[in-house]
């Protein structure tokens, strides 16, 4: 059988950063082998690359491009630290246009020098400011909730309802919601969350990885699904039954899995989608 | 001026694990030499000691021990580790009440292998189990929700209203809330549920110490106030204004002041006490 038959990788997505030994062009070929049919990329994996051909590479290969990874990081206490972070969100729109696909996530980013309500004020303000631009080139912007652990310097929204609450003040059909179980999967109104999301339509995006007991390091120790506590199996429901039918993109960080062998990796990936997700 | 004139560290209260190089004689002889008058007492400072003799020490050195910490991790998918955590429970209040305090902190518990919800009914049910104990020694049980991070082994419990809600639902007078800034210090709903939880007669007990940026370790790398980003002076005015007077708790893990000398540790932390709370 033909791997790309297998329809039980058919909504299978990877993030280039899941296998980050791998250049881009050795991750869109081993994927596309292995029968993936979604990639979604991180920025740093197109540096010092042709944007367009990049895309057209992976098209080649027929990858879907689900999004682009990441826009955000809008506060900072400096003015003009903020407008240079609204710059770099203009430019990651024109490299999503560049690339072909029609999603940035945005890790909406926190300055622990200032409170919190300040920061969340300023993400607001960014997003509300890059909008016209992600309108004109048909990009949506995801807004990813990140884990309360992140609220000092990664992001400001650290829980579905921040997220449902500022997507839904911003009221574009420009701006969404992309749920990581890794970041809301403690989260007591998770089932809430998600049905409000997805009756609001904005669920765009849904990654998948699990949480490490115990976790040796608050950012790169996260693990393959089945490996952790996080019922994916679960949340993944919840989601599908508040109407999502799009990829489910596995994106993990791990400094333990980056020295493994990226192909023996890249099968165990696809045995734990299968299995436990 | 004799230290102990110093009103500033009337409502200081410093946890035995904070100065942990230090054993609970030496501790209560230094914070007493200090000005600080208040102790809380975590079961390891205990071990090998006659409880009673030891709350005598703490009292002759005019301390107030303020609570035992810590009662809790209730959930278990085996029944008989269950049995076991409430027994060690109750071995608690006896210990709360040898020692001479009538507060014990709850680090509720969780266990991975099973769904958070079902940790959330083990961790009701053993506080039901042991309130009738608490209630005849006059012992509260104060419930500290714990972050986030820690819903993988330590807490299922991971926000002020899940703790409010726990507290609501058991209606006991021997039950309330510790309010750690360290865990609820991203929470959106923070101002909301302190106001609740005063409201309701259920603040018990209030700890602080600031969020490294970055913080290297989920557990063992807490910081002096003034030393990460939490706005603990406005978490304090909140706490305050929603009535409380008790004891400002001053309990950090932390590595690296553990391999300081600790007498200048604990000038530190009543500087930092005077200056950043």
């Amino acid at each position: 059988m033909n791997s790309k038959e297998d329809k039980d990788l058919s909504r299978l997505c990877i993030h280039t950063i899941t296998t980050k030994p791998w250049q881009i062009e050795e991750a869109a070929k081993n994927f596309a082998e292995a029968g993936v049919e979604g990639i979604t990329v991180w920025r740093d994996a197109l540096e010092g690359r042709n944007i367009k051909l990049t895309g057209k590479l992976l098209r080649e290969h027929d990858l879907t491009i689900v999004s682009l990874c990441r826009g955000g990081f809008f506060p900072a206490k400096d003015l003009n630290k903020r407008k240079l972070a609204i710059d770099d969100n203009r430019r990651a729109i024109d490299e999503a246009v560049e690339l072909g696909t029609s999603m940035i996530v945005l890790v909406c980013g926190a300055d622990p020098s200032q409170p919190l309500e300040e920061s969340r004020k300023q993400i607001r303000d960014g997003i509300a400011a890059i909008l016209p631009e992600a309108a004109v080139a048909g990009v949506k912007l995801a807004i990813e909730p990140l884990h309360p652990m992140y609220a000092d310097t990664r992001s400001a929204i650290n829980t579905l309802a921040q997220a449902n609450d500022l997507a839904e003040g911003l009221n574009s059909p420009s701006v969404g919601v992309a749920i990581d179980v890794y970041h809301v999967w403690w989260d007591p109104s998770l089932e809430k969350e998600i049905k409000r999301c997805g009756a609001n339509g904005n669920l765009l995006a849904f990654h998948i990885c699990d949480w490490k007991v115990p976790t040796s390091d608050l950012l790169l120790d996260r693990t393959l699904m089945g490996e952790g506590c996080i019922p994916i199996k679960q949340i993944r429901s919840l989601v599908e039954a508040a109407g999502f039918t799009g990829f489910n993109e596995v994106e993990i960080f791990s400094t333990e899995y980056w020295k493994y062998d990226q192909a023996e990796f890249l099968k165990k990936i696809i045995t734990a989608y299968k299995e436990h997700s």
